[in-house]
């Protein structure tokens, strides 16, 4: 059985980063889409609401006629797919969060942070020139690219984009959500540091709010889809399919 | 070196829950015996004590004059091999419990359930026609074969018989096992989700009360004589032998 | 790109337990010493100070004039390498801590051992001529070498020394250490027994304390230069790298 695939990246990423995870999915006869979020990436406005820049995830299903779609949250994606999710539960077949934010009613996304990072994160956005956030090449290389090797951590680096931080301090409704039937599963890469390992980290802390779900996990960091992008796609299936 | 192994199941599987890994087993120059336990399967008196299933391994160890043996208890079965090694301790060389319950002396096999899933449990048996418990197909195939296909979840859930809901209650002696010297190893599939990761966990809850004990870890869920029979059986070996 | 590795062991081996790694690494293109800590290893003199063992590998290092070095700790390790860099920091580009002590500021390496572990280190050195360590072999061979064979269990244990109990409970002074801007990492086997898994774990107890660190992990046990020296080596240029 083949699926359709929607990838929603997280903050500082573009579509481009499941580029290789596509081919991979493309190569297994499924189909897969990796657009970018509005108010992230390339797009010059830093200001969008988290709403927006969910309903450009809406809009992008919409529009193409995808239907029974398992839709992937990575990392602060795992916002937006909770959202889309309530916004348009009739086209989704399952979500997958691969370490993503599972965020509780009400909750704003740096909630989901331990105390320093809400620190450092509130920092630096003040640090920039437009409220966005970016982190520093070192903690990058060490809590992101742990897996892959420091050459790949710079060129990865150079792709990445500010996030806007005006979404990242945004409590998000999701009243609906928690009453969803929709089947979902959690991915995590059991070298993930971008959460610290313990009581602050992405598993089992927030997979275990998603109620019912299918674990799956794999070696590596954060940054899978550009240091194993085809063992991503596979082990995104395995979360993926019914 | 080569061991004798005696496989006992868990709740609503049977002995031919090991076929394939005895397969591998026998393969490796071992011998391996996968009984049903009475009152478990396709037994229809599904009231039987834990005694009484309890002594159908003895009696099955005995009867064929067994000795040295490594004898294995999954999930439920458990709560068996630390009564069988209660009863004849000089037939046994290794206990392996693989996600297994390692009851404390008094404890019903229910008290190491966490509290909704015990909600859920009396549920089913006051539901089910004879007291007796069966998993629902999504809680099977998102938290015991997530490692697996649906097909193959299909398949295997249509092999499960229901489990005698009496046993699952019903407080067990262990006066005589704490004091045993019998080594012992724990054996953890790392994606199990039939006990929750963190608080409720097999892993290091339920091993942990084994004293002095060796662990081993391979990935995959609970139905891992199904979803990697060969692998299974090589990590038995890790876990039984000396 | 290539790096100078210095492997310090830790309590009960000497420098030659990292041959078969040294040899892998070498393959790699990489220089790699084993040094004999003084005061451990077939050194007879088993009452030196914790500062004597760490000057002998500082001397090490500064006779053979090796700078840029990744200098790996092994468990009671640890202690050493967080004073070693505390000496010479210009000369070290990294410190991998594996399966190794963070001690804090003040803090004995008996310390970090839960309640029953300092309790049975003080037995054993009390009952030994001349007050040093050396764990038994039931405990050796399930915790340390759960993922070896008995009779590599047996061939490594032959080898191993008793260790000098004075430098155990001896309060080690970190000051300059947790000020130090030397990158790090942490690298941990997954299947590790020499601490407990749970509260009193090697990673992430010892690990956090590390500040910004990257982690790298492997399936295995203690005793990773004997049961997969190759893989540990591997991952040893994983965790030393910039």
């Amino acid at each position: 059985m083949t699926y359709t695939f929607v990838l929603v990246h997280g903050a500082n990423h573009d579509g481009s980063a499941w580029d290789r995870v596509i081919t991979r999915l493309e190569e297994l006869g499924h189909t897969a889409f990796g657009p970018t979020v509005r108010g992230h990436g390339p797009d010059g406005a830093k200001q969008l609401s988290h709403t927006q820049s969910t309903n450009s995830i809406v809009d992008f299903i919409v529009e193409r006629e995808l239907s029974d779609i398992v839709l992937v949250g990575h990392s602060f994606g795992g916002s937006f797919i909770s959202k889309v999710a309530e916004a348009i539960p009739e086209r989704i077949r399952r979500l997958v969060y691969w370490s993503a934010l599972v965020l509780q009613d009400g909750e704003a996304p740096i909630d989901a942070a331990p105390p320093s990072a809400r620190q450092l994160f509130t920092q630096l956005a003040a640090q920039s020139p437009d409220n966005t956030l970016l982190p520093p090449f070192p903690i990058f290389r060490e809590l992101y690219m742990n897996d892959g090797d420091v050459e790949l951590a710079r060129i990865v680096y150079a792709k990445l984009w500010p996030a806007p931080f005006n979404q990242v301090i945004e409590p998000i409704e999701l009243k609906k959500f928690y009453d969803l039937p929709t089947p979902r599963s959690y991915l995590f890469g059991t070298e993930d540091m971008t959460m610290p390992p313990g009581e602050w980290s992405w598993h089992p802390r927030m997979s275990n709010r998603l109620g019912l779900y299918r674990l799956v996990q794999m070696s590596g960091g954060h940054e899978l889809f550009f240091t194993n992008p085809s063992g991503l796609a596979d082990k995104l299936v395995e979360a993926g399919r019914d």
